[in-house]
Order: structure tokens, then sequence, then C-alpha cells
């Protein structure tokens, strides 16, 4: 049997110990357990930033990897608590609209966590994550089928993901967001922005400032300004080389980006 | 045989590979040992706020669970190498009062780490976490037996950890720290309060300043308005909800705290 | 067959999924990888910071051990992809100068990346850690020979390493960086130190300020006075006792050491 591998988004921090807590409660249910952290740096509470940081990871991992994710400004409230399938891979956490990008990508089953069998003995209503969302993760990594972990889930929670759209021939979408070394995250696919340049020049706006063409290479960049680029991610992002595009523009999630063939 | 479990505890940061290197010197010893990090961000030699994690964090571990805590502005002094068996969990670190809580809480054996085999073949004054603490934490995952590592110890040094006690009829305690979310820690244990909950209305002060009732879930909360709350910690917590008590009351270690029956 | 061990060594942080991402890579191609960070702090860009952290942490480590580390200043342009083998440990990551001082300390053969079956399919120009050097640190832990990865490459990069030299009887070294407790750390071996002290008494300048004799542990300096010591590093440190170093000092990399005879 292959080791099954549980990854883990939440906004709980580093610096106290709950992402270890949920780890501890996870090995003694599946001690084989693989654990990969993705990110535990999400903003307190910002379910879209979680949900776009699960998003652009989740595919790099092999399929049956289980995507545990726990950014829950709702725990103790009525909010459900889901367990899905999808793509071959499972994902676990609060019912909020965190993983709205798979619900949005294609087929999938989901389940309301409620079998107290797979919950710890003891549940409290202010952290889920170690309580029922740990459990129910480390219990499908020791094979238990996702549908033992509760009845059917049917219309699970979503929320608006900043997405893009055709404003005639322009495309718009908006930045969502800024990585360590300062390059700003857009809504727009790269995919989309090769449809566009493959018709003939584009050109980039962001907050109404003209960034130009879109790069491939952080080299093709002039030092100092900022430039767009066909980011890893999947997304087109903007960059300075040798700079920071956020220290530079100071843009902030939906701030508005163009992108237009001229 | 089953994978043996070692959890860090450090003030030592992830800027710098010490944590890292604590890393390979166990897997060199012991290459299967599944490792956990519960937190390495606890304040630069705060033993207090050591102990108070890994107190909050060690019973969420499967039993043979080897925690490891290496928090020590004694390095290189005459204080003492300590390994620990507890509980049916080990403890391993300097002997400065960091395992407190195991010492107060029941039964346990523990042994002076001397054994010179036991150890890195050149042990600096500097850095016992990768010369002496982890060589003995790999060995124990190896299987060596806690008395091996050297002579049994009976006098492990134990410091003050916040605690609580009686004021006549009022539970007297004090925050021990805050969390990410910006919730407040005390020190007093929830079953102290449920305890005096079950006999009537309950009210909580915090250096003077009344919080009213001690509530059970988050979203009980007036918006902006702290107020206590059964936290997961098994500790009395102050909250703010969609908010930061920390941030609003400023209040620090040490703060008074009193919950009265009314 | 011993578990494979992966450390990862990166200037990426840890609030954006792209560890994680690099991990998923690694674990699709050889599942059962150890996978243990180093620090992904070091500052952006910054080759020789990265290289001063693996230098010494990899000798911590067991052998067999490979070593991916991804500070990048030159993804998508020309630079070439690089895996070592010395010292029986392995290499991974730009071909930039990041592994310099395995260079210069003995035999060593390497190879430049280059082989499509061994990155990912699609392969971005900005994010090579997880196209090139996630999947090729993965397929050596999968077993795969070194030498199929691409061709000999006889000439990789070197860059300057802060190193020491004499001036007649003085060895003149400088500040390479600090850490959490604001520890100085400087270019000087311990061994050069030891080397002298053994001829008779020492004493150490920073920027011309005379800081004494070289200390052998922490509680042997006054509180709060600067004083050089043998550090855990194998390099001359300089520390402040109950203080920090670095704040008192503001010493920078690059700022002149220097240890003579008196």
């Amino acid at each position: 049997m292959t080791t099954p591998i549980i990854t883990l988004t939440t906004d709980f921090g580093v610096r106290d110990p709950f992402v270890g807590v949920m780890k501890g409660v996870i090995l003694g249910i599946c001690r084989g357990t693989h654990l990969v952290d993705l990110t535990h740096e999400i903003s307190p509470q910002d379910v879209v930033g979680g949900a776009l940081a699960l998003e652009g990871a989740w595919r790099f991992f092999p399929p049956g990897s289980i995507h545990l994710a726990v950014v829950d400004p709702g725990v103790g409230s009525a909010r459900r608590a889901v367990a899905l399938s999808a793509n071959g891979h499972y994902f676990v956490g609060p019912d909020n609209g965190l993983f709205t990008f798979v619900l949005d990508a294609g087929d999938w089953s989901a389940v309301s966590i409620e079998a107290p069998i797979y919950r710890l003995p003891q549940v409290s209503q202010t952290f889920h994550g170690r309580d029922i969302f740990a459990p129910a993760a480390g219990h499908l990594a020791a094979g238990v089928d996702l549908g033992r972990l509760g009845p059917a889930l049917h219309d699970p929670q979503r929320i608006v993901i900043p997405g893009w759209r055709m404003d005639g021939a322009t495309v718009v979408g908006q930045v969502i967001g800024s990585d360590r070394f300062g390059n700003l995250l857009t809504s727009i696919p790269v995919d989309q922005v090769r449809a566009m340049t493959s018709r003939g020049r584009v050109t980039v706006e962001l907050e109404g400032r003209d960034l130009g063409a879109v790069l491939v290479r952080y080299a093709d960049g002039a030092v100092g300004v900022p430039a767009p680029i066909m980011g890893s991610s999947g997304r087109l992002e903007v960059f300075v080389r040798n700079g920071s595009a956020f220290a530079l523009l100071r843009a902030a999630r939906g701030a508005p980006v163009r992108v237009t063939n001229i």
C-alpha cells in the first residue's frame, strides 16, 4: 500500500501549536501518513485566500492525496463540515466555500461529516480542525470510505472566487494577492492571455495604468519597471525585475486588471 | 513496528537551519522517524512559554511519542540534560523546568542524559539541541531503553507554571499568553469553570474589567466586545468576535483573571 | 531499502504554497521520501546567504541525502540547472554558485539537468524549483543515477563565499550574518582560532572595536557585553549574554573581523 498524503492549509500561523496538534490527531489515527504543509499563513479567516492558495497547489500532488483546509470563521455555528471527492483527490474542511474551485470544475461527490466514530470523543465548539477535520482526514488516509463519514451533501456552500469576464474584446479580472517576492497575482488565467496573444499584440492595464505587453521571463523586464508576466501559478502576474510590484504599485485584492488586444 | 514519532518545540525560529540540523541528526540515528514541529516560535529563552505550549499539545499525540523541547538559556552551564518517561510518552530536553507540568501531573521516571555513546562524538558548549538532545531522542526512537541514556534523575528542576488558586469563592488565575487570532489564554482550567457554572451564574474579570459570563461558541459573542470562552486548549480564554482581544485589551502574561459565582 | 531524504533550502518563505508544491511534485515521483526543511527564509535572491545556510547544515544529514536548494534570481535566463555528487551527498539547484562550498572542498561530479523525462512535462520560465529541480531531486531519491539527468558539467558556476586570509599574523575575516538570537556569525573557522589560541592569547576586533578573548560558553560572557565565542556552526561568532549582538553592534554582512595573537 502506498503512503497516504495529507496536505494542510490553514490560517493558524506557526507560532501556536494548533497545526502540530492536528498532526498528532492524524498520526494517532493513521500513523504512516505523510503530512505536507501548504501554508498556515492565510490571513485570519480569509476564506477566499485559503481557496486561492489550495486551488493553485492541489494538482501538483499525486492522485489520492487528501487536502485538509481549515479557515473557519464559522466554527461553532451551524455551518456544516464537508469531505469531498473530486478528480481523484479528497478535500476536507468547513463547508464555507473553501472548496468552491473544486465544485465549479467538474464532477464531485460530497458528504457532511457527522458520524461520531470518526470524530474525537469530545468535540469543542472552537477548534474543529482538531476535533472534526483532522480525524476525518486521518480516517480517509486509513482507508475509510468517504461515504461512511456522514450523509451525502448535495448543496455544499460556494463563494465568489475572483474570476474574469469579457468586456467587449477586453478580458477584465482583478488582483487576488501578492507573493513573497512582491509579484501581484491576478484572477486572469494565462491560457486566456495566450489565446489573445495568438490573435495579436496584447496590453495589460492595472488600475488604469498601462503595463504593456505580457512577458515570459523575469529577465525580459526592465529593472524597476512593473510588467505583466505569464505566472507559474497559471495566472497572469505583475512583477518588477529586481524589485517588488506590490511595494511599487500597492495594488490590493480587487484592483481591476484589463487585458486588451491592440 | 510502528513508525516512531518525535515532536519538536524550540525557540530557534525558522530563519536559521538549527531545527533542520537537529532533524538530520535524528534521521542519521533513526531514519524512519516521523518528525512533527509543534512550534519553533517560543520567545527566545522563554522556558515558561515552552512549557505552556508543550503542556497543551503532547496529549494529542499517540502513546510512545517522544517530545523533544529545547528552550535552553543555560546551555553550556552546569544544568543537566533530562529524558523523562510519563503517561506512556517521552520528554527530552534541558533540565530547566520545561517539563514541570509532567512532573506535577503523576508518575514519571527520569534520567540524566550522560552516556557518551548516545551523544554526538563532539559536544559543543552552545548547541546541545544538536549534540545531546536530538541524539537522545533519536536513540529512544530507535528503541534504546530510557535507562541506558544515563543515571536516574530523582530531582529534576521545576519552575513555577502560572496556575490558579481559590480566593474565598473566587478562582484567581492569570493571562499566560495570546494566540494568532488575538485570543488571550489564561491559566484557569475550563474544568474548574465548568464546576462553578454548574453551581450558578459566573462572571469573569480581567485586570478589574468585568467581562461577563463564559461563552461556549465564538458566535455567541457580540462583535467587538471582549468575552470569556471555554478554550479548546482546556483553558479559559478571552476573545473578541471578529477582532483581537489582545489588540483591544493589551493584557500580557501575568495580568490577573478572576472567576466568581454571582 | 532505506527511506530517501531530501532537504529543502529556498528563499520562498512560508506564506505562499511554493514549497508545498515542490514537495507534492517530489512525492509524486518518490512517495516514500522524507522531506526536511532547512530554511525558506533566505533573503529573496541572496545566493550567498543560501550557500552559507546549506554549508553549515548538510554534513549533519546521513550519507545519501539529497540537498535541494533554490535561490534563483536567474530563473528563465540561460543559467544551467545542476545536480552534484560530493562526499556521498547530492546537491540539486540552479547553477549560480549556491554549491560553491562543495566545489571548493574536494572531489565532486556534476551534471547539467537537461533530460526531458526527468522534468515536469511543462516547464515554466518562472518556477524551475517546481518544474526542474524538485523532479530531479525526486528521481535521485527514486534511485535514478546522477548521470542520467543530463550531460557532465565540468565548469559549474562559483561565487565568492566570504572567507578569511592572513594579514601578517592576523586572521582577517568578516561578518556573514546573524541568527535569531542576535548572534553574529563570521567567516572565520573555529579551527583557525583554536590553532591561534594554542599559541597564546588571542583578541578579536570587530569593525575596529576590541572584543577581547574568545569564550567557549555563553555563561562566560558578562551580561550586556559583546564577546567572541567558538560557534556551534564551526565559525567564530559574536554574542551578547542575555542580549543581542546584532541589536547592539548593528554589524552587517561584510563588517571586518580580525583575530590576533597578543
